[in-house]
Parts: C-alpha cells; sequence; structure tokens
C-alpha cells in the first residue's frame, strides 16, 4: 500500500518539491537524499496530529494537511531556522483518493508557500494520524534556543494571542459570533500563520525563543525554566484582536491569551542592546510584535494588571478536547 | 503529556544520546540542532509500525522498539549511508511508566548498538503507533540508488532470506517447532540485523541496492523498475537457514523466501568490474552474501530452477496480519 498511496501524495509535489538544487534525491528510494547549505547546521522537529485529539473528526482534509505542516514550521520559525524538507508519516483508515487529493493539494500549497519540499515518508492503515518530521538549517551561532534569557530581557510575543482557543472553540459550535468573525477565528486555528520570516529576522538580537502551542505562560514558561531565569508579564499589554475581544469579552479572552493554546506565534525575549534594531523592525512592519513584560531573576512566571497587582491566571493549561 | 513523556524516554538515552561532538542540541527545546559531517549529504527515511497490524497486540514493548528502529536502519544499510540521529513519533493508548521504561530500553540498547542517538520527536495519546524518522550521511557520490543497475550486473542477497515470514509465523503460533529453531527464527522477526556495516562495505562496487521488506521478487522489481532492466533469479541459489528449511520445507522456504518479506537483508547488484571486491570481501567474512542471479534487459523479474525452467513463484506479496 505505501507505495501506490505515497506516489499519489508525492506527484501533487512537482511544482516545488521538484529535485534540484538541495533535494538530490526524493521521494521513491531507500532514503531521500539531501545536500545542507556548506556552513549550516540542521534543525529538526516532529510533530503528530491525531484525528478527534488535535482536531475534529470529519475536518476537511485540506484543513488537516495545512495544520499539521504549520505547526512544525512553528517550532522551525522558533529556532530561527529556515524550513527546507519533510518527512510525511500518514496513517489512515481507509484508500479514499479523493480525500488523499485533497489532503495533498492542502499539503502542497502550504509547503510551496514556506518552499520546503516532501522528501519521503510512509502511509499506513489505522486511525488517522498524521506525524510530519521538518528538517531546517541554520547558522549554527544563530539558532534560537530557548536558554538564552537573562535577567532584564524585554519579553516580545508576535501577532495577537487568545485566537486558537477561541478558533477551536468556534470549530467545536461553542461559540457563536458573525460571520466575519467566525472566519478569522477559524482560519486562526486551521492555518496558523508559521512565524518563519519572523524568525529569521530576530535571530539578529533575540536571546531566546519559543513558539506558543500550549499557552504563554506555559511557554514562556519553558524559557524561563531552560534559561534558569523569572519571567513578569503585564496582562494589560497582551496583544488582543477585535474578533477574540467580541468573541470572549476581555477576561475570557486573557485567560485564552495566557493558557489558551493554539496560537503558534513566537514569544521570544530581547537584551537591552538589541532594542532598538526590535523596535526599528516594527516601526517598519517587518515584524508584528509587541512587548508585554521582563525577564526576572527567580524561576517563576508571575502576571500582574495595570496597577501592578497580581493577576491570577486560571491555570487551565492546554486541554485537547 | 509530550514533554513529560519524551523526557522519561529521553533520560535512558543519556549513554549513547549525548550531545556533544555532531548532537549540538537534542531533546527539549523547538527543534534538535544537528551538525552533519562536512562533504556528506543526508540520508533520511520514515517507517511506521502499528499495533495489530505490524505486530500482535500486547507484543513485548522492548522488542516493538526494536523492530521500529530496525526497519529504519535497514533503509540506511540499503544506502550505504551512515546512521546518525532519530526523531520518535509515538502514540499510546495511556501512560504505563512500566511500558515506557522497557520500550526505552531495548530502543536504547540498538541505537547504541548502531551509534546513532535520539534527538526529539513527539508523544500523543491514541492507539499504539511507532514512526520514527531516522537521518543518516554518506558522501553524495557514494549513495547506492536503486537505479544503477545495468544488464551483465550479478545480483546478490546478503544473509537467509524467508526467516522473516517464518519468524511471524511462529510468533502468531501458525508454525510449531524445536525450542532453539523457535527461538532463531523468531529473533529473526523480531530483531533483524540492518545490514548498516555491509551496506557500507559494498558501496565500494555496488551498481544499486534495496533493502528485502516485502519480499525479493517484489524488492528486485523496485531495482529493475528504477534501473530500466530485468532480472533472472535462480531459485535453487537462494540462501535458507537450516531453520527455515526444517520449519516449512524446501518449497514453503523457497515460497517464503520469494514473497514472504519482514527478510530486511540487502538485495544489490555488482557490475563485473567490482565482482572480485566482492568475492575477496565474502572470503574475508566481511560480508555474508550470495550470488543469485543477473541483471538482463528487458524489465520483468523472472525465476528459474536447476534446469533451466520458468519456477512459478506464488505471488502471495506481503500480506500484514
Amino acid at each position: 500500500m505505501a507505495t501506490d498511496e505515497f506516489s499519489l501524495i508525492a506527484q501533487y509535489f512537482s511544482a516545488c518539491g521538484a529535485e534540484g538544487d538541495d533535494t538530490l534525491l526524493g521521494v521513491g528510494d531507500d532514503c531521500a537524499l539531501l545536500a545542507p547549505p556548506a556552513g549550516e547546521v540542521l534543525a529538526v522537529t516532529t510533530d503528530t496530529l491525531i484525528s478527534s485529539v488535535h482536531f475534529p473528526h470529519h475536518s476537511p482534509a485540506r484543513l488537516i494537511a495545512q495544520r499539521a505542516l504549520a505547526v512544525n514550521l512553528s517550532d522551525m520559525a522558533a529556532m530561527g531556522a529556515t524550513p527546507r524538507w519533510f518527512q510525511l508519516a500518514l496513517t489512515l483508515p481507509d484508500s479514499d483518493q479523493s480525500w488523499l487529493a485533497e489532503f495533498s493539494a492542502g499539503l502542497n500549497a502550504m509547503a510551496c508557500e514556506f518552499n520546503c519540499a516532501l522528501v519521503g515518508g510512509d502511509t499506513t492503515r489505522g486511525p488517522l494520524t498524521i506525524s510530519i518530521t521538518l528538517i531546517g538549517t541554520v547558522p549554527s551561532r544563530e539558532a534560537l534556543k530557548r536558554s538564552g534569557a537573562k535577567p532584564g530581557d524585554t519579553v516580545f510575543v508576535s501577532g495577537t494571542l487568545g485566537d486558537g482557543a477561541a478558533g477551536l472553540a468556534v470549530v467545536e459550535g461553542r461559540l457563536s459570533l458573525s460571520v466575519e468573525d467566525t472566519g478569522f477565528l477559524e482560519e486562526r486555528f486551521w492555518q496558523p500563520q508559521a512565524r518563519v520570516a519572523q524568525g529569521l529576522k530576530i535571530r539578529e538580537f533575540a536571546s531566546a525563543a519559543i513558539d506558543i502551542s500550549d499557552g504563554l505562560v506555559a511557554d514562556l514558561g519553558h524559557i524561563a525554566k531552560a534559561s534558569q531565569v523569572g519571567a513578569l508579564v503585564e496582562v494589560d499589554k497582551l496583544p488582543l484582536s477585535p474578533a477574540l475581544r467580541r468573541a470572549a469579552g476581555s477576561e475570557r479572552g486573557l485567560t485564552w491569551a495566557l493558557s489558551g493554546g493554539d496560537d503558534y506565534e513566537l514569544c521570544f525575549t530581547v537584551p537591552a542592546s538589541g532594542l532598538a534594531q526590535c523596535q526599528r523592525l516594527i516601526d517598519e512592519g517587518v515584524l508584528t510584535a509587541t512587548a508585554i513584560g521582563q525577564i526576572t531573576a527567580g524561576q517563576a512566571v508571575r502576571c500582574v494588571d495595570g496597577q501592578g497587582s497580581s493577576y491570577d491566571v486560571t491555570h487551565s493549561g492546554y486541554q485537547h478536547f
């Protein structure tokens, strides 16, 4: 089965996954053969999506494919790396040609947008599961780790937060909104915009970075733990989209922004020496980012409101449905 | 869930998966950071094993882990590449610490044997599924593709064939044998010996190679198709183990050797210019390989018996249970 179904998927990738340049041999042999650029190291990440765990059963194949690749691209962005190739492990309950065609078209569209090539994988029979391993490259010294934050660094986030959790609520029918807001939030859930271009920009001055998949407090906590520091978040500064404010109100909006998960925005820290460059990129519109707090001594992530009083985060954490 | 369970798995890898040398950053950040040796290209492969499809339900965790890594190592061997790093996507029905410990110990033992490091992955909740993406390296011109066979080349196979299918029959209780033969064949199914060292040796002179996962006729057929040639197999020359002969008799033994699958031996082709070197390695015991036929013009794989008469292969192909 593997060969035929994989060949079907692969044929959709002729447009942007062709052999040549850095892909010496793609789908169809025992291994793919890939030539990374000289002087760069590999950045590798794997994420798995399972039907009814990470997305509702019977979701559109095109959207499943795009979300599966997007969450991997987001990890690449958080490392400041350039995505180049990916392997697809696809488990399917049955061989549905039209489903495969739609899935492949969606995957191809996003792969082309980010200029990365499907170079191999495996198809097997079982409950719908999509696991992607994405390989990128980055100059060794420029990779953005979680462990580089220092007290005094400013904490930034890209884009707006909380839309992913609101989007999931819309997809699950728990929120009912205007057509326009529904479309915006659903798209934020299904097609998170991996911040690859921004990751490449901030690696010039950021001291640490992570992508926000489990919620800001949890993921900033990963930076704090890896860097052996604390962090202070000013909740009044959190960037919330107008659609989120209308959908959830301020309080629930803040809860989703702090702990809702599924945003796939970047959280990064910038030392004083990099603030001017960061601000210039924001002013030029190259970077969409908001300063939301500071790295501190200590080890916890604390949240305060506009009056400097402690803000009690409802630590719902990330709840798969 | 991902972090805790993955940390548990990763802690077993301290012995051979430590950071340093070519692993700049392992498990625990958004991506692993890996430094391939200068002058080599990447060889990448992915294989997925699913409970009740690729192995019986309730199989020992240690054996599942070793088989999952072995089938990937076999693809690396067939490319003539050196395995270096792997990503593990593990889907589990529940969080069973003792199962995870046994799985990790088995995986670690094989990873250490082949000197490759677990550098990342994902754990998710669902039906037991193990998907491994293995990354190796090979000097670009020395990679063994399927497409290099020419008419007149001699066809070799490593080891003995048919043991994998017989081993599966034993595991499933369809064959009853002496304790010794049972042990040998079960081990051949569960712990196929990926021919990595032999792959590195034959890349000096072989024109094409593949690993035998679907059965000799099917996999030699892949070489024939990719190389646009035919092949002639002399069935009397096929290397069958004594245990297989006792277990299956000659006729069923040949059928399993030709089309049983799961052997994970190498099938490779050698031009006349490389035969002396190949034979020397066989004589020295460096290579365990048997000449079983010739590459021909045409496009089909044909089998003949000792009298040169056409041998009718029962094309059972590879049947997952």
